[in-house]
């Protein structure tokens, strides 16, 4: 799994960091690509990157702010100019399907692919496919908000060759059966049971992107063991109070949620153009001494998440 | 009147050109700002500019394509979040309105200052104030697009003070009477004629920015005798057929408009982005060879357009 971080300030667009959008790709799979929000400016921001705009197969937009939202209207016509005939699913808070369509229509804007949209109506699963289930939890942030976990589904053991050489069994279609079946019947009559063949299940992966919030009890739930956690962190430590009076969060608050979730590790982003280089610094400073496995995400920063090794 | 193109580009964002936008200042007046189309990223164009948004007084918008739209709720709320309070007005085709609407409302964005959003129902007046006049005439690009012709008001002469000394009459409040009534009881009793004292008018600018169009008779007289001709420069010369296909111009049909509209000088914009420097150059190089008062646009480029010598 790949991110990608197309914009990582929050509000406006400053010099430094556009406003907020995130890919994910999963090079390790067939090369899908998933945006997380999708704020002004996303698809130029995408031109400096090597995201590739036509595998695009879904948007997660976690909520409607427009610094979240209103590079989306662009984001689809430009998928279609490019070639892309493939559907394209948006999931999100209810408001999205008028602003996506009315968009779509004033503009004359004809897409050559199915779009589906999908409006969150509680929490729950949002979508699902072959190798993930994704699901939506309202966080707390004024306006209807969503946080997303992103489930890898367990993958399969590998086949343990040497094992079935050992017992005469060279490769072939017999190998598909056994990696499939609890049972086989081999050429030669004998009936294999096949668990000792197949080596450890890949525990899936567990990622955490929230919404604008305030610390909640939600997000918590939401973030619990995951191996990552996306956290928004507009204000820094001692901005507690205008981060509850304008629903966002602190640094240390994304790190205490972290901690407290017992993630593996966290990424910041979402940063009041308030802060220069230097603050910005102190801002995970602050964060690391709550939590030390912080990262403080940048404009076209990358970061892949490996399988993780689990007890 | 100063214009300052913030996008240059046609259709999808470069990294060379963004998105259509041009400002418009008046630093010989109020400082006032008009923006004639607002393509996504505009606002984060504006920071690398002189350009101050809080001073946006108008939005001309010349059709809704995304390239020149989809950047407006974004300025809205900032504009508003950078604490501007006086109004501000937009004028564009019809569903304009429906956009605009949709956008803050379900992004729940609140403006702290009134918007007029104003559809143009027919060719005619679609704006004034105190120095100027904008006529909106529709041009021809399939979806409704227009054009604007800008036209200062005459300025009235300057009062020639010389003169008005040797008669004896001394600066005081008197000067403003004799510049504002054709004839005065000065403060001894005698009548003055106020004409010889005041010097030739200065004649208002002739300005005409042009939305996407194919060449047009509509575009033709819009643009008659201006000053300025802002003109689309979608394809090269060669491309006349694709231009048609398309609804665009060629460069050497914008550089023919300019010459049979008999413009001062003509700027060209909204190029497609599959041209090259290399070949920007020819395309400026065959607008020249027909009108050769032709610039081209860059992305950040400001023009300056004095007063006039008329004869
Ligand atoms: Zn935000
Ligand atoms: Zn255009």
């Amino acid at each position: 799994m790949k991110f990608t971080f197309l914009g990582t300030g929050a509000g406006m667009p400053a010099k430094e960091r556009n406003v907020t959008s995130m890919a994910l790709s999963f090079p390790e799979y067939d090369g899908d690509l998933w945006l997380f929000d999708c704020g002004e400016g996303t698809q130029r921001q995408i031109l400096y990157t090597a995201v590739k705009l036509t595998k695009l197969t879904a948007v997660f937009v976690t909520h409607l702010h427009g610094d979240h939202l209103f590079g989306l209207p662009g984001i689809l016509g430009s998928r279609s100019f490019q070639g892309a005939e493939h559907p394209l699913e948006l999931i999100g808070p209810k408001g999205l399907k008028a602003f996506v369509e009315t968009s779509l229509q004033i503009s004359g804007t004809h897409l050559h692919y199915p779009l589906v949209i999908h409006e969150i109506d509680s929490n729950g699963k949002v979508y699902e496919n072959e190798h993930f289930i994704v699901h939506a939890c309202e966080l707390d942030h004024g306006i209807q908000s969503f946080g997303y976990r992103i489930t890898e589904k367990d993958q399969p053991g590998e086949l343990l060759v040497d094992r079935l050489i050992d017992l005469g069994i060279r490769p072939g279609p017999i190998y598909k059966k056994i990696k499939e079946q609890s049972q086989v019947i081999l050429p030669d009559g004998r009936t294999l049971e096949t668990a000792p063949f197949i080596g450890k299940k890949k525990k899936g992966r567990h990622v955490v992107v929230l919404g604008d919030t305030r610390p909640c009890h939600a997000a918590l739930k939401l973030a619990a063991h995951a191996d990552l956690l996306v956290h928004e962190a507009t204000f820094n430590g001692q901005s507690a109070r205008l981060a509850h009076d304008y629903h966002h969060s602190t640094s240390i608050q994304a790190a205490e949620m972290a901690q407290k979730a017992e993630v593996k590790q966290l990424i910041l982003s979402h940063l009041s153009s308030r802060y220069q280089k230097k603050e910005q610094h102190e801002l995970l400073k602050e964060a690391k001494s709550v939590f030390k496995q912080t990262y403080l995400a940048h404009d076209f920063w990358t970061f892949e998440l490996p399988y993780q090794q689990r007890s």
